[in-house]
């Protein structure tokens, strides 16, 4: 079957169009800000189910809001609906239509409308597939208003934390009338599991939500693995004491002591692959000008695509740490406050994502083989995974590769080729590959 | 004319008792806290004067509150007071008697109680020197109310800085309101200048503030300077970004070049003498442990007692901080926030303080040369300095050196000791040296 040309400036014009739509959808006035099941949320929701009605797909919202389109496999539309889904009969798409506060307008979002524009243009050229396509517009990924991460994903998979259920957000209205507020029960949460063995696998489109796309200039790549991460806090105390009277051998400063542990901990991390090491906070307690710094807290972010490699460096950066602090007389507190294991994408979607972003790229007369690189990012992939196999194609960032951030951008351009490389895709995908 | 032994242990006992009793006059409940013209600043001014004319001394309070008990000389109590005071006929001795916030009972309040201790051991014997003894207590040194710093000597030696007369207080109190309430007239300040060519030195007593004597075992010692400094405010700007998603060479994190400049800082700063610099405050922007930071503030305090190793320091610590900058490719910017020269003490009187140290402390069997220090902080000495030669005696600090702090300490035995040695001291000293 020959297709007609994809129009990618259409498509892309319409991608960013529609994300222009769905970011007017706010919990508030000045920024974008989108959290679970608060009125804009259920506003982009309804706007989202209409997208996906218009592109010929049946909607259904489950127990935790999760908005779930679904058009139907060539086999279907002739036997008729209603007939239990068969194993590794369905490819899943989707991505998330929450946000964190004052984010950017493409994070998630995009990874929801690039499947709908796909499902149009198949719908409009009467094209059924060999498999099912659903669309899943996940409700919170982010979980910026209840503190929470995946829950809308780890819902579909069946693995809901009904912790959950206990926590208030800022304006302390709990989780459950949140729930009740936007017309769900609590009680039937469980029915967002889906039947995992009908999946054939999960594919997310995703903004990169970096910058190396954009400074090698790829409009495209293909996701090898989503890093794993470690996270501790760590709390050095040295003693305080006036700048002026204590001489320079006598001090046991915190600060300078915690500066050696930032500087250790950056060069660990820069040890080469896609290891990242971060001190996103550093507070010295009851700073002032004229005192010797007493205590200091800082964090430390480490994240890998491949988990030994994390594992090897975190290793090493405590080692480190407490070689410093025992140098310089200062204690060291380690506390962990997050460790997820990295997700590796399935090879063979990977080869598949990879040849599709080729072919549409070499249409501009570019033939460099596709730019696979691992996500630094956490995705709904990385749930996804836990029950099939998962790939991930990204999208370019603009503005030097800044994302969570209202200058957060994609270009029509970009949004177009990722339409394009997921159509091919689609039309190739074999449900029961041989893998 | 052969005195008494002194009683070191009696009169560090009435010492600290004298300290314990200012320490209940103040501002606050829970904490000691005393600033300038408050209730119990007035209050602690009245004791501070009951002890005086108990001393032997007359007492007048001057336009700023300060507190100034006079301890005639010889020659006056035979001809009478009233005649103008004769050039360098003066010796005047002193500290201040208001705090810093939450802080300390003995800084400050220690180097009033010890010359009052020692005229009242002058008087007691009946004995009259060749010279008048003038002790000042000064009412505002720290300046915690008004962000004002030596206050009140600046007005003795009649060069108040008239911009003061425009702040309030925290509570919105204006300078000439607090002045007014405590029955002080804003317009008379003038008046609290003294004829400075009376003169003939000035010797402050003073706990350490730091840990040098402590850590030698030496309770007393002679300052040699007042240490100098420079403050600057230094701006760092890279580029914040997603702490998954930016690999390591694409970085300009503010944080890392930060703790770059401030092991630099405590580098150079330890090349010894007396130069110390400090990094009190550090504070990342929008911090969160998942971003990269983009803007680091730090404040960076250079002291030593020799100006010209002081800005041999801050040259080359601005030099290197900029090459830094440079280096990992983020901006750097600094403002100047402070810069006090340093303050010599007269080599004459070194000696003299010295002779006396080594005169007391001998007689507890110790035959160590007096230890002569710099000291960082500043005191009204730095002040006086300006128009008269100046020495300091400093008194052990307990509590590992600690000051500024309720958990400040110094011993009876050790407070004795500074009473003995400054009344050795008083007895030989000639008003019209031959320095």
């Amino acid at each position: 079957m020959r297709q007609p040309p994809f129009d990618r400036t259409a498509a892309g014009h319409q991608l960013l169009e529609r994300v222009q739509v769905l970011g007017r959808h706010s919990d508030a006035a000045g920024h974008y800000t989108r959290t679970f099941l608060t009125p804009a949320h259920q506003a982009a929701a309804r706007q989202i189910a209409h997208w996906m009605r218009e592109a010929g797909m049946e909607v259904r919202v489950d127990a935790v809001g999760n908005v779930i389109g679904r058009y139907a496999a060539a086999a279907e539309t002739r036997d008729g609906p209603g007939i239990a889904p068969s194993p590794n009969s369905v490819l899943l798409l989707g991505s998330h239509f929450d946000s964190v506060r004052n984010g950017g307008k493409y994070d998630g979002v995009l990874g929801i409308l690039v499947p709908i524009a796909c499902v149009a243009q198949l719908n409009q050229a009467g094209e059924r597939l060999d498999y099912a396509i659903e669309v899943a517009a996940f409700s919170d990924e982010e979980g910026a208003r209840f503190q929470t991460s995946f829950l809308s994903s780890r819902a579909m998979i069946g693995r809901f934390d009904p912790a959950v259920l206990d926590r208030r957000d800022a304006d302390g209205v709990s989780f459950v009338d949140a729930m009740r507020a936007a017309g769900l029960d609590p009680a039937k949460i469980g029915e967002a599991g889906i039947d995992t063995t009908s999946l054939a696998a999960y594919v997310e489109v995703h903004i990169e939500q970096g910058p190396v796309l954009l400074k090698e200039g790829r409009p495209l790549g293909v996701v090898t693995s989503i890093a794993g991460g470690s996270r501790h806090l760590f709390t050095v105390r040295g003693e305080a004491g006036h700048a002026g009277t204590v001489p320079m051998p006598m001090r046991r400063d915190a600060l300078a002591a915690a500066a050696e542990m930032v500087l250790a901990i950056e060069s660990r991390c820069s040890a080469g692959g896609s290891l990242v090491g971060t001190v996103g906070i550093l507070k010295v307690r009851d700073g002032t000008g004229n005192v010797i710094p007493g205590e200091v807290e800082f964090t430390c972010d480490i994240r890998a695509a491949d988990d030994v490699a994390r594992k090897a460096a975190e290793a090493d950066v405590i080692a480190k740490l407490e070689a410093i602090a025992a140098r310089r007389g200062v204690e060291l507190a380690r506390k962990p406050t997050h460790e997820v294991r990295a997700a590796p994408c399935a090879a063979w979607l990977q080869d598949r994502l990879a040849a599709s972003v080729e072919r549409v790229l070499s249409r501009d007369g570019n033939r460099r083989a596709a730019r696979r690189l691992p996500s630094g990012a956490g995705h709904d992939a990385m749930v996804m995974a836990e029950v099939t196999d998962a790939g991930m194609l990204f999208v370019r960032c603009g503005a030097g590769g800044v994302s969570h951030n209202p200058a957060e951008t994609v270009s029509e351009e970009d949004a177009g080729a990722a339409a394009e490389a997921l159509l091919d895709f689609l039309r190739v995908f074999e449900p029961r590959s041989s893998r």
